[in-house]
Parts: structure tokens; C-alpha cells; sequence
């Protein structure tokens, strides 16, 4: 079976590395790629000044941009895939999925909004429920799904394998690389030899983010996880692969052996795109790091390590690939979720 | 009037710093250099393979380096600085000091020590009366002073300020510069697009130290504040400066205006490498950054942005320059005060 | 004598140099800054997101930014320094000469025309007697004096010096710094653990501006020199600072000690803001380095190194801070030469 | 057919590519890991501490690392790798070569020895004719390659492709990676927001090591080619890849369009880790790039771009993976040749 897919947005940084990860799915085809209106017409070579570190696909490179929106794209495609700036996003994935369109979305717009399942599909595959509700209230034949903020992505799977443990509250420090930012959201200037102590919007969307993946679907209505999580959110001169230092407070006391157990353990899922252990966890303080470790699992292996007790809970680092666990990769992994589960 | 100073480890990358500074110091005149004995007998210049960014003061350029060792020290100096290595200071200091010497030392041996005050004038100078009690211990004619970790200066200024509104917790999670590491302690191979999260003995460093600063003397007995401190300690690629997320839990509930004002307000005090006001305090959320800040108040002022209340708190950043305030400078300033309270 | 200066295109990476080198020059008096009409009216400090590592001065932060246009720019400033993008300049500049205004800038439009001085007062502060070809062919009463590009401006006074023997032929290859681009120029994803072999249009200005500098006018005529040099240019992760390597063929064979003598011994001018030596000579050819040697002279010494004899004529390294002596303080020293002569 | 090979220096930042490469090499297996007599007893696991971006073989990790002696190496090995510190190489090679062992090193000593192959497939492969002389003058039984330095490396097969228009001289700057100088190699300190303007030795091993390269063998004698090279070399904050800026002087006057054809179809060997094509050239002025082209040919290939015509020949860029076309690759692919000759 084949999943002929439209990549919306497919351009950018994080367009090329749907790309990269789509254009020998075994499931997924390359279907559409669709652009600004400026680059409507090109191909795709042309359209896409390809940056990733392996070559452009030659399947890809050929294939004519079409412009993002809802006329253009045409209806045959089974699944569409979104990494659009969030204000194009918010104004087109709407009238897609009143169009019929299922939508695998990396896109910040209606992540928190209360029918829209956002999705990890080790930690909350059953918020898959909430799109009986999105078409009950929308009136939508298509569907629209979420996947979270890149350095709530990186953290949440920890969370949910300590939630055993009593979560209660969590402080949590990251240090996330340049490409979070799109290709030219950081300058060298900005970077080099520096540190930004400041991302907009990102400390508000991993104290939310993870409240509403931590949560629960009962009877189509989400209630969120009540840990309280406060973020500080820092940019530092890595290239891919986001560091977080989580202090977590727990309502019993495990010990580091305990916790390591837990994260080891915590469940995979049976799809194409899931590394077969989610949480990898290290002995070695010193690891992980982000260039030697980001691309383990192809990238969708979360590794933590650093384990120490604290009075009230634990505290430890983790890392994720920030533009494929993060972010392509992520929606494609909730693509796939989307198939498995029938919606698609 | 003028001290003359000697300055034990002189050619490491904390020994260049005290060059730098003290060569037109109001007070303070080199009249003594030191390093390991395949040095001693070169001059200074070509002993220090020179790597600051300013030119090395050609009046310590030619001085002889000698040895550092109890005998080959000149009874003749008023004060010694150190920055050797820690196994280095552990049996070279108490010497010196038996025969006299006071010493203000960054080596991070004996920084816990009870009738060692562990001194940052501006958070505790009244630190220094554990001089009377280890003189009375330890037979010694001499004194012991040392300054903490580069990384704990960083942050404890900022909560000595914030100890009136009752301090009780605090996570950190520090970005810190390679410099701190010395001049060979972090490869380029291992910093590169990356990010280390571990720096050894660093964490608890953090954890206990500052408890010490913030702690009280009385009635020459030292007790620790009882504040509790998690640290989460990572190497980032930038040269120098310290940044630091700090989370500080505290029994009453300022407002970040508050804070900020508490921060802003926070007494200097009148010596000269002292900056005026000890924490600048930024509105805009970017700043501080570490290239952009670190040398303000010539590298001794702390910055501190990014206030942000929490349920149980506030959060902040803050940042100084880890091989001026952060260790030379640090030391520099404990000996000034020194020479203000008339222990030298 | 104060002269009363305005900075056409204040608020850029090249406009905030002029500001840090001009607020307390013992001649020049900021008078006026202009931006883009969507900065005027607002003030210095918010116009311009300051992000050079001194504070920003006082003293212009709280000027009134003006439009950059003939119309709102005051008759009564006596010189004008430009960093405005060379599209705006070349629209601009003319406007003001034709007004009177005397213009130094460090604008790339107009740099070859055969009547405006492209100047290095140590290297042909005589090209300046072009103002009167200029005005006599452009009818204007200002001037307009150009500094080259900041890759030419490093090459050029180490070929002036060696002119002496015989130069025939140049190979020039470059690792310039990312400032050199301007703020937004290259982002962080380009060149973090990259070089970039390509500047458009740099190689040609190099070939082409370095034989007009070392070129001859006489009877207001110029002519270029016939030096043949080949350039090839790279991006390379550094803040500031353009390192060059330099073959240079001589029709004479001096040994590496004239060279060194020659380049050493190379004539200064007496202006404000002219190092007293221009060219300093390393032993050590390990040096010079961007990040240890582009402030030598306040960023206005350049400096050389590595020189080994080659069958041809010499190669060795030079050195300069790319936006100081190689933009902002290059049109600064045009501007103190213009008073000098007196022109201004 | 399975060769059993060796690998001398197995744990040091070359030893560990010779893993990565060789682990599921279709030939060769690994059969032998050496290092330094304190490593000696440990597990490879334990003794090297891998840093490679991907995962430790687990078939070689359970290996027990032996001590780098001619007496300790089983004689049953088909063939050995080695990488070691040329000191060591100096003393162990010979005496691996005289027990009758063949050796594919990277060290750098003997490179330029009269009767030592220093051997690019695809530039010199008829240079395993010196192992003739080799072993008549030496009376050894086994036989000593060599392949040159990375930075010769990256650029001689680009001179070979052209020396059919007449190479008669050469100058070329290099943009050198950190891994060029192992792991340990540049500090941090040294190389954030900097360029290293001299890497000892690398000059002189690219203008003699690429005449060997280009040379030829008569008669069991080698002579070596008469052009001219000048170098200049540099390390900049890059991890992997060397770039360099290449003016090559013609007896002919080729077009550009020519020169891209020529280095387009350098010819390749039929060998398993040699690329189809062994020079990739590109039209994109700004490629080739270290972080984006390195890997091109699982990092054997080299890159070529930039192409401009001077009135005395051509100038171009060109670029290899420093560690594996430029070390480790490079002997392994000799040491296919090896196989392949019969030597083996």
C-alpha cells in the first residue's frame, strides 16, 4: 500500500527535512510539494536552495512546486504534511481539513486549542480520539493533528516515563541548537562565542505543550496533566540536536537506578518511522551530547543521561534531533500513527 | 602606598588574567612571578606563551620567573596570589602561609574548610574574621583566603540580594564558557556544534559553596546557610562568560518589579577593582549575553534579565565574566579587601 | 576645532562602528545621525538595536535619527561619512556633493570611477588632488572620497610597502570574518563548522581596487597600477578580523629579513586616528591571529607574518580588523586626511 | 575471500575512522586492534574512547586491544593499517615489514623515502613498483605504502586531472579542519571566533609530497615531477573537511568549460572503497562546502568549484573529508590496491 502525501511548506529547513526523511518512505510517496506563490512553477531543485548534508533526492528535484493553497493542491492526496510559518498555517490548514485534507502538522497555530489532538505517539496516541470531536464541532470531513514545540518534544517522553513516579512539578533548562530557528532565524553575529538567553514564545509553549501531551482523552474532552513546569529556554551555537537539564520533583523517591529503569523501559510503538527503544539512557555523565548523539534511532531516539537524586525528586539531561524527532519527524511519526489508527 | 604582590601559577590562563589586571593597579605592584620549576630561570615572556587579547605589559615581560616553592618565594611580599593547580596549592599555600604569607587563592583546595573564609566582598566580608580562628588552629603567622568557583560567583551575589525575601530553594543550570576549563581543558574536537553536559565536581561546587557564602560568622563559627542547591552544569562554545538560569524559590512572594529592585540595589562596596553597582540588571529578555555583557564594569560587574515570576518564586538569568570576576579578578578584590580591613 | 560630523546609515553593524570610534574623537563632534525613513524620528537608542560590546554612548543615544535624504540632512555639517547600502549611497552621494557636503565613505559604489579618490593616507593620501578633476567634471562643490572594500584595505598598504621591489604579480587568498557581511549577512546554520569559498563580487574588488590604490595621479589623471593580482575569497567562522594569505611575485629577490624590514619600517601619517606604526611585523608564525591581533592600534594596525621566501618573491600573512580599519575607521581616516589637506 | 587485517593505533582519532570504515568492509575484517603498551589488555570499548558520530562497532568493542610491538602483532594478519604517532611508526613499521608484514600506513615518516610507494589509486597506482626496490634494498620481506598527508591529498588528484594542459607551478591556500590535528590537537581557547595562520610541517609535506604523487617510476625509480608548489595553511573552526584555494599555472590556456571537463572525468579505479567519480564538480560557486560536501562518496570523493580562468591558467577550490579521503580512507583504499596487485 502506498500513502500518496503533499508536503505543504516544503522549502524551508524543515520542508527539506521532510524530504530527506519521505523520499524512500516505505510507506509514504512524495505525492506534491507546495511553496510561496513566488516559487509556484519551479521545480523543486529550483525552489529548494537544498542545505541538508545528503544530496537532494532526484524523485524530488523534478517535481514542480504548486503554490499552498486549498485550490491548488489537489484533492487525490491521502495525507498532507504542514511545516507552514504558523500565519499561512492558520489561515490554509482550515479550509484543507474542511476540505476533506487529513493533516499531520509541525505548525505552532491551534496546538493548545481543546479539539485539536496534539500527539507524541509513545506518550498520548489515544488523543487520537479528540478528532470525533474536531468534526462534530468544526464540521470537517478531514482531520488536524499536531505534533509539539521541538523542545517539548525532547523532554515529554521523560516526563511520561516518571509520571509512575508522581510528577509534580518540573524546572527545566535547554540548550537548544540554531536550526530550532529556521535557516536564517540566527545569525552568526547573534551566535558565535555567545549564548541567547531568550526564545520567544518557547518557555510559554514547553510549560503548556507538555501539560496538554501529559494529559488525558476521556469521552472526546482533554483534561490537562497538572505538573506545574517552569522553562528557561537558551540558544547556544550547536547546529541540530536540543540539551535540556530537567530537575523533577516527584511524590515518591525513586532512586537514579529506579528512574534509569523507568526511562529504559518506557514503551515504544510499532511504526516505520519509531526507533524501537524510544529513551535511550546513558551511564556516562558526560553524555549525551548533541553532535555525537542527535542521530541515533535516524534521529527519533530521545537519549537522556546525568541522573542524580535531589531532595524531592531527580535531576537529568536529555536530547533530541530538533528538526527530525522534533519536527519533521515528528509529524511524519504521527502520519504514520494517523494510517495505523484508520484515519487515513 | 604600595603592595607588593607576588603571583604563584603566573603563566596559566588565570595567571595571564592577574597580569592583565594588576600591571597599572592603584595599589598593587608585581615584584614576583611563579611557575613549575621547568619554567623558573626564564623570564615571564617566554615562560607564558601570551594569549590575551592585549598585549603582554612589558613590565612583567622580562621579570624572572621562579619557583613555586615555600623556599624560593621572597620573604619580602606583602600578598600572594594564587591560581595553581589545586594539588599544587593543597601543599604549597599552608606552607607559605606558616611562614607568614597572606594568600588570597583561587585554587579550589580548602574552599569548604571551616576557618577558611570563602569570601565575595560584596556578599560576605565579614567572612573574614575565620582569619583570628585559623590563626589560632593552625599556629599560622599567615592567612588563607579563597574565593569560589568561577561559576558559583556567577550566581550568589544574585541571591545574597534576593535573601530578603527568604531564600529556600534554588535549581541552576549553568552555560559555561570553555575558559573556565583553562587554556587546554576543552578540545575543539569536543566543542564544536556541540555541548557538554557535565563539568566535574562542578555541580557540587555550586551546591556547597555558595551555602558557605551566604552562611554567617559569628563569634568566629561559621554556619551555612540553609538554602537548598541543585546544580545542572554544561560547557557551551563561547569563550568567556558564565550564563546562568537561575530558578529561587522564596517563603514570601515579590513581584518581579520587586526583584529587579532588589537585584539593581544590591551594595557595592569601595574597592578599587569594585564596580559601583555590583548586579546591572537588564529589562530587555536577550540580555545578558555572554559576548555582548561580560565585560561590563571591566569584567566585575555581574548582569542580571529575564526576571520572570513562578508559583514558587522567580526565575532569572545572570551572567559574569568566569576569568575576571569569576577567578582573578575575584581573588584581586579579596586582597584589596584585605589590605582595607588591615590584614596586610 | 571641532568639526561637526553626521553618519549617513548609522544604525547598521558598519554605522554603529563609527558611532563607537566617533563619540569621543578629539576632532570630530557626532552632529547628526540618518537611517532608513522607517527609523526617523525615533531615537538613536531605539533605532538602533546596539550590539557592539561597549555600552552604547550616552551622548548619541538620545539623538533624533533623521531620514537619510538630501532634503533632511543639514546644510550646516561639515563632513559626511556613509556606510549606507551602496544602492542608497549611489542615489544619495551625488545629491549631497552636488549640495556641497563633503562625503568620505565606505560605500562600494563609485569606488573605480576615475575621478574619486579611493584613499589609504598611507598609501596614496596624494589621489585626493582627484577633487578637483571631480568637481570640475561633476560641477559639484562637495567631494566624495572612497576607502576600498575591508579584504582590499588588508592587502593593500603590505603591497605599497613591497612595491619597492618590483611587484609584478599577486595571489591572494582570504579567511574573512562573518562581521564583514554585515549584521544579518551570514546566518548561523552556513557557517557554524563551515567555510563558505565564495563572496560575490569580493574577489573582483580586491583585483581591481589594490591597483587603483597603488596606482599614480598626476595632473588630476589616474593611472592604475599594472600589479596582475588573483583573488580568491572565503567565509570563515570568525567575529572580526581578516587574515590573508599573501604570494606576492617581486622582479628583485629580497631575502625574508627585507621583507620584514621593509613591511616594519613602512611610513605612518600623523592623523588622530592613525596607528604610529601601520604594519606590524610577527616573528612567530603562528601569529598574526583575528582573534589575539585585530585591536592592535585600536583596531587600526595591521599585521603581518609568516613570511618565507619563495622562488618568485615572498608569501606571507597579514591582518586587519575588518570593520574598523577595514570600514569605519577607514573612512574616519579618510575624513581626519580631508581636514588636514583642507578640504574640509 | 577474507583478508585478516590489523589496525596499529587503533584507538586514536584515525584509529577510530579505520573502525568505522572497516567494521563491514566487503574484504577486509578486522582481526587486530593495537595501541600503546597502557592500553594494552583492555577492551577496545574501554580503551578507545569513541567519539565518532556513530555508534561502536559492537564486533570490534569486545576486542582485546594488544600492544603496539612487532613481537606482541599475531604473524597470521593478511595486512595492517596503521596510524600511529610517527615516532612510534618510525621504529615499528620497519620492523613489522622485515617479519614480513605489509603495511598500509598514514604516519608521516618515510613518506618521501626514495623506495616507498606514496600511493593515490587513482593518481599513482604503478608506484607499487618501488616495493621491488623497497625489498631488494632492505631485504625485507613484506613491504611498506604510504599515503600522503590530507591536505596533498585533497588537492593532487585535481593537479593530475589538469597536468594533460602543462602543470608548471602551483599556489594553493588551505582552510584545514581541527580533526587534522587529532583529537586533542586545538584547544577550544585556540580556535572559537579565530583562524590559525600555520600548522608546523604542512607546508613543506604539500610542496614535496605532491611532486612524489605526480612523479614517476622507471625502472624501479622514481622521479619526481617538476612543479612548483608554494603553500599556505591554516586551521579554521571547521570539524571535518579541508578546503583549499588552488592557482595552478598551465603551459596551455584551457577554458574553464575545459578544466571542468577534466577534472569531471579524472578517471576512477575499480576498488570497494573508491568513489565511481573521483572529482565532483560543481557550477555553484559557492560549493564545494566543508559541512555540506565531505561526505559526498561516503567521503571518498573530492569536490571541486569556483573555477576561474587568470591570464597564467586557472584558479579553483577543492575539498575532502581530511580523515577519511584525507587518513584513513586513503589507506584503506591502498591497501585494497594492495589486494588487488597480488602484493597481498
Amino acid at each position: 500500500m502506498s500513502v500518496r502525501v503533499g508536503l505543504l511548506g516544503a522549502t524551508g529547513a524543515v520542508g527539506q527535512r521532510f524530504v530527506q526523511l519521505l523520499h524512500d518512505h516505505p510507506t509514504f510517496e512524495i505525492a506534491a510539494v507546495t511553496a510561496s506563490p513566488e516559487s509556484a512553477g519551479e521545480s523543486y531543485r529550483d525552489a529548494a536552495k537544498w542545505r541538508v548534508d545528503t544530496p537532494i533526492p532526484e524523485s524530488v528535484a523534478g517535481m514542480t512546486v504548486i503554490e499552498t493553497s486549498a485550490e491548488a493542491i489537489p484533492d487525490d492526496l491521502d495525507l498532507l504534511f504542514s511545516s507552514l510559518p504558523s500565519g499561512v498555517a492558520a489561515e490554509v490548514e482550515p479550509e484543507l481539513c474542511r476540505a476533506g485534507h487529513v493533516v499531520s502538522s509541525n505548525s505552532s497555530n491551534e496546538r493548545m486549542a481543546e479539539d485539536v489532538p496534539l500527539t507524541i505517539p509513545e506518550v498520548n496516541a489515544d488523543h487520537l480520539d479528540l478528532i470525533e470531536t474536531q468534526r462534530a464541532e468544526r464540521g470537517w470531513d478531514g482531520a488536524l493533528v499536531k505534533n509539539p514545540n521541538c523542545s517539548t518534544i525532547t523532554m515529554t517522553p521523560t516526563l511520561a516515563a516518571l509520571d509512575q513516579f508522581g510528577l509534580s512539578r518540573v524546572h527545566v533548562s535547554t540548550l537548544q541548537a540554531v536550526s530550532g530557528a529556521g535557516y536564517s532565524g540566527v545569525t552568526s553575529m547573534e551566535i558565535i562565542d555567545n549564548v541567547l538567553p531568550y526564545i520567544g514564545g518557547e518557555e510559554e509553549k514547553m510549560e503548556t505543550e507538555s501539560r496538554k501531551l501529559l494529559g488525558s482523552v476521556e469521552d472526546g474532552e482533554l483534561s490537562l496533566h497538572d505538573v506545574e513546569v517552569a522553562a528557561s529556554c537558551n540558544r547556544v551555537p550547536s547546529l541540530d540536536g536540543h540539551l535540556e537539564n530537567v530537575f523533577a520533583e516527584l511524590d515518591e523517591n525513586p532512586t537514579a537506578a529506579e528512574v534509569h529503569e523507568a526511562l529504559a523501559d518506557f514503551a515504544g510503538v510499532d511504526l516505520p518511522s519509531a526507533p524501537e527503544q524510544p529513551i535511550h539512557v546513558f551511564e556516562d555523565p558526560e553524555r549525551p551530547q548533541p553532535r555525537l548523539d542527535r542521530m541515533r534511532g535516524q534521529g527519533m531516539q530521545i537519549s537522556a543521561g546525568g541522573l542524580r537524586e535531589t531532595p524531592e525528586g531527580i535531576q537529568y539531561n536529555c536530547l533530541a534531533h530538533n528538526t527530525i524527532r522534533g519536527a519533521a519527524g515528528a509529524s511524519v511519526l504521527n502520519g504514520e500513527l494517523l494510517v495505523e489508527e484508520g484515519w487515513v
